[in-house]
């Protein structure tokens, strides 16, 4: 106690308080916000005086120079549409691409005078524009006045002047306020804001100024402006396809896209740079952390929101996501990925989806996938909780990299899909596809976790009583065996496996791997000794409802008996490889002659797996066993995706522009019991918008038929795709083909 | 419509549910959830049968050998943590480092006979152990057994086994449930879990083989042992020191660290990794995000929590988020960075808190500070939006980067001040230090971030009427002046800015800027003229309360005469460099002969700032102009922190180990007015828990005692801190040190 003034208050200091701490605000800590949206934006004065008031208030400025008209020349048969590739965007403003030049229309009331007027187009993105940060862009007549943007008047006709203006190759890309400042010797007289003369600017893969050129029309023309993608899934043995409707030029996509950039609080002056785009948007397309656009679910229970099999295209779901400023439910990897690129594509950035067969899985640089076996040879379910998953989608997009060391531009890697890896951030990417192929995964960003995902050794390991295991078998070329994505121009598919890796077993290989160790990717070391028994599983295409039978072949490579005591285990697996049912379990003892093989065969009844089936119907084969003679381990795996029955799309009518045509959609349910609560969903690229219907119930055996009638809206090779889904069948899907004519 | 048979539900199909989509589950997509929590544990059973019951149920297993007591060697002046250097710590459980042997007794129902009777020390961590992911770790006794940890009997007594153990140097740090396993043939039979056998494994600074190996005592002593901190502030011409107990040691500080990662949900296999746990921590230190440790505050208002100025050290802060589960109220960056290295430093990782003079923020890899000035040559205050922190405090940790190119392991910078950049993730880090000076920021994490704010240049713009801006002046050496931490083994300070940058204007400094911009990062190209008048503030050391004179010093180095049209503004300013107060604004006009100089006295008096001041109480004085003759630039700043009153501390008794003695704190106000709800603060490393005081008022002149008594727990030399701290004066303190005898 102070006996000089100053005395302790008996009570305790205030309690802290509970619950969540406070809202704390920027004083102090910045001198403004961070401008981290575009939708937000402050009018610009209509006038702004240099000079202080005089006696009668300010001077007036309606003697200059004054604007009447401004034509952005926003039509879609409009030079600037065509020449910049923007024409199929449905949207009424002008829509370019940046470091291209476009013109715009000034009508003033009087002709312009070059020598004494002064006038500059300004262009503002944003709430505090500012021009050192790109965020505010003066663009001048004239070469005298310093322009970031080059302006140049191409053509004066009486009182219009036609000014050409180029936005620099690395602007922001976004959606700009235009408007005329007239400049006086008392000050600025400007436009009124009106938002038909916003602008928007994309990123442009044809100028080599810009980041993101590809010197490739075709593949531009794919990877830019096709709409109608081709999604590979199924198994590596049995490819199945995927139609989707990417939608990127539909009514309200670009602005969809740009709210998921304002969602995502990316800082504007970021916007210009693909890297941190694709980088912001890999973490945005799905809604851990960030309340992201779709909600990833594996579970099998969709009551809460539209089945993953059950999408048709990404329309619905941007539209759906700027509009109830929700996550989307729901989603898996393609979804993701489809809609990933639809963001790409709509913004300018050359991307297309990829599918990887047999993908290792929340890998952290850790190249081994474990499966662990009992002592006697048989699975060991509780302990093993890796997965491979059959395929899994991700997108490449295109562009430099600057910020890697030279030569590691082009494709890059992003995945929007949520994994469980140390960063924990729930994104991906970008990661240079080359650089993954030659091992150098020291790079931004992620490069590790891509290796891992087409790299990565499956390891058998026998654990003892003790608890202590052994790996007993190693399986160097089952994961990342085939990588697809649609073709250029065609239906047809493209594997881009060798994008990825050098040949197994080649000594580029040996040398890659080798590197990705060096930094810090951990692979199984010990070789355990090869068994002399090999054991092969069929290729199989089988529907749903079908039986099967499977001959599992052992082949004795040695020159001694060998007895094999195996363990055939049936599984319904999600395609995560996630086993859902183990609806077989046999264990024959084979043996099998010196030199000789030996097919032992199973039969499968289809009311042995129908019951446990989960959504895309995949049944796992797995056989394991110990050869009694030498201890070693024989094993095989097998994934069999059941084919699925299929809608049919028909298309009539005269197919031309604006004349009303008809989409028959029919199916036949073939199986002995009911499906109830079925949707389903049609679309079709320019032609149709998304639609869908409701059934509660299609009795077993019974046929339904779903007509819509459609007006084409422009010409060319377009699809109409269909889709039905319940939660008793999932995955099915039709579609036809069609071109307009004029 | 369908007629045959299904027909679709004439209304139409469920609404799409509105509000927090719902959350769900793993099933499907994973075959069990990822371990991220090293507090769930799951018991081991007791036992494991290897046999199926016969029909008289499961054989016993008594008959074999039995465990009677373990002793974990754990008292603090044992071996184990005395060689493990985890003395200090207040925990009751043992605590060793990785890659280092400790020693465990074992006493059993007989004596152990090694060729028949089987038995492991089992570590598990977490709640689904498995082997390989070297979450359930089997240690045997003899060598013929494999063991990734090595075990080996040293000492056998009767039926007292003496084992050693050797956890690998990249095992996961945590906290380990321990059991002994004793084998038979029918099967295993297990010691019931007993918390009191739990174990802490932490990184180890002093062997080879750990990533964090740091081969050298006297650093390990400072950036891993040293408790009492000195964090730098004030400003680059006038340094003050902040003391800071770290107390890494302290009862529950440990649990609260591993709290954190639990509740960064960081997979437990990723906890061995210094790369990857330093990385989740930068993001974990703040509240943004993640519901992390701290929350940021620059605004002044305290009233929800703890003025930044007033903590004296991390304990309180760390045990308050483990206890509350709650981000802790408020944080600046010297608190962000000294309870980060209190997270650093008590898991073994080596780390040290540095503080950058002048620092850019916010900043993404773009080098440039904008400071727009108006026609006439004064600052536009509304345009200039970025802000030079006076200084910032991060850490930099010790470790090994085999994730990128050799070379670039060592020291590494880490930031948990949230910062508002692309990644927008509130993290930074770890990033080389090396590779920041020597512009390779191609690397991750972070580097272009941190290579900014040393190496940014100021960029002053003059505005003109028309909205376009022109460099006029560029000052290259005013960002990332001094970079201080204190010494090793000393109270005084070490300068680091030669690990960051190459001397300014030597040519390695050139080719390094070269360098970073061809990784992307933006500079101000143009070299506006250099003014041929120089304008020097002066250096001045105040109290807060004191009038000042600041003469300014006009030189003209030209052999003609100057005109100056000069703007003095005096601001308070917050340490960030944002302005809060205008006090001060002079536009005197100095006119300097050919090859003179002038001083132009301006005279300030404390009632002109003392109003305004805020929390450090910094004045910015910038002065800007235009020569009349030529039209150029002249530009100065200077930062003046007024110094604060001082507390005194005295310490008092025999300055023994369990003696009581006391500490007495004293402080007279002053100033004329009244301090209100002042609380103040007191701890010390070693000898007191934080304590703490609240005061409703300090009459204006009047003075208080603080006596508080306590007792030494240890000895050596350390340190009793104190602050003051209330809305009207903030950053009082004073400190006492002392050396404890036996």
């Amino acid at each position: 106690m102070s006996d000089q003034g100053a005395s302790p208050t008996p009570s305790a200091p205030p309690p802290p308080p509970t619950g969540r701490p406070p809202k704390v605000g920027i004083r102090g800590r910045a001198s403004a916000p961070f401008d981290s949206s575009n939708l937000d934006a402050t009018d610009m004065p209509e006038l702004e005086y240099f000079v202080a008031a005089g006696p009668r208030g300010y001077p007036p400025l309606t003697e200059y120079l004054d604007i009447w008209d401004v034509d952005m020349m926003r039509g879609r048969d409009q030079s600037n549409k065509i020449e910049h590739h923007t024409n199929l965007y449905q949207s009424d403003n002008l829509i370019v691409r940046r470091g291209q030049e476009f013109t715009v229309k000034i009508t003033f009331n009087r002709p312009y005078k070059p020598n004494q007027d002064k006038f500059a187009v300004e262009f503002v993105i944003g709430s505090s524009p500012q021009y050192s940060k790109g965020t505010y862009i003066p663009v001048f007549p004239t070469r005298e006045r310093q322009s970031t943007w080059e302006g140049r008047i191409t053509h004066t006709n009486d009182n219009v002047v036609t000014m050409a203006i180029t936005p620099l190759a690395n602007s922001i890309v976004g959606k700009y306020h235009m408007y005329i400042a007239v400049q006086t010797p008392f000050g600025i007289r400007r436009t009124k804001r009106d938002n038909s003369r916003d602008l928007y600017i994309l990123f442009n893969p044809w100028v080599a100024e810009d980041a993101v050129f590809l010197d490739d029309e075709a593949e531009r023309q794919e990877c830019v402006m096709n709409e109608m993608g081709i999604i590979y899934h199924g198994s590596y043995d049995d490819v199945s396809e995927r139609n989707w409707n990417y939608g990127q030029f539909n009514y309200g996509v670009l602005e969809a896209c740009l709210y998921i950039m304002d969602r995502s609080e990316m800082p504007l002056t970021n916007r210009g740079d693909p890297i941190k785009v694709t980088r912001k948007a890999s973490a945005m397309l799905n809604a851990r952390d960030d309340d992201g656009v779709l909600v990833g679910n594996w579970t099998g229970d969709y009551t809460y929101g539209v089945a993953p099999t059950s999408w048709t295209g990404s329309t619905d779901i941007l539209l759906g996501y700027a509009s109830s400023k929700m996550p989307v439910c729901y989603a898996q990897c393609w979804v993701f990925a489809a809609v990933f690129n639809s963001f790409l594509r709509c913004l300018g950035i050359p991307s297309r989806v990829v599918t990887n067969y047999y993908s290792a899985h929340d890998n952290d640089g850790n190249l081994k996938m474990d499966i662990i076996l009992n002592d006697n040879g048989s699975i060991d379910r509780k302990r093993t909780k890796d997965s491979i998953w059959n395929y899994h989608c991700w997108n490449e997009c295109y562009m430099s990299r600057p910020d890697l060391l030279p030569g590691f531009g082009g494709w890059q890697v992003v995945d929007a899909t949520p994994q469980e890896t140390s960063d924990g951030m729930y994104r991906c990417g970008p990661a240079s596809v080359l650089a993954i192929k030659h091992g150098q995964i020291c790079f931004p960003f992620d490069a590790p976790f891509v290796f891992a995902e087409v790299n990565s050794d499956v390891v058998f390991y026998a654990r003892k009583n003790d608890g202590t295991m052994e790996p007993v078998k190693l399986n160097q070329t089952h994961v990342g065996r085939m990588i697809l994505t649609k073709a250029a121009g065609s239906e047809g598919c493209r594997d881009l496996i060798d994008q990825y890796k050098f040949p197994e077993g080649s000594p580029e290989e040996r040398t890659v791997l080798a590197k990705a160790e060096e930094f810090g990717c951990r692979r199984e070391k010990s070789s355990p000794p090869e068994a002399d028994v090999e054991v092969v599983l069929p290729n199989l295409e089988i529907s749903v409802g079908d039986d099967l039978e499977l001959s599992v072949e052992f082949s004795n490579c040695s020159d001694q008996k060998r007895t094999v005591e195996a363990y055939v285990s049936g599984n319904v697996v999600y395609y995560t490889g996630v086993s859902s049912n183990e609806f077989l379990f046999k264990t024959p003892t084979v043996t099998i002659q010196a030199k000789k093989s030996v097919r032992e065969l199973i039969t499968v009844q289809s009311k042995d797996y129908m019951d446990h089936l989960v959504e895309q119907a995949n049944l796992h084969f797995i056989v394991t066993g110990k050869i009694k003679e030498t201890g070693r381990i024989v094993t095989a795996m097998k994934i069999i995706a059941l084919h699925n029955p299929k809608l049919t799309v028909e298309l009539t009518g005269s197919a031309k522009v604006n004349e009303e045509m008809m989409a028959t959609v029919q199916f036949t349910n073939p199986f002995s019991f009911n499906l109830e609560e079925v949707y389903l969903r049609m679309e079709g690229a320019g032609v149709m918008e998304p639609k869908s219907r409701y059934y509660s119930l299609i009795p077993g055996g019974s046929s339904l038929t779903w007509t819509e009638m459609f007006s084409p809206q422009r010409t060319g090779k377009t699809r109409v795709i269909a889709t039905l889904d319940c939660s008793a069948l999932r995955q099915v899907s039709g579609q036809a083909s069609i071109t307009i004519n004029p």
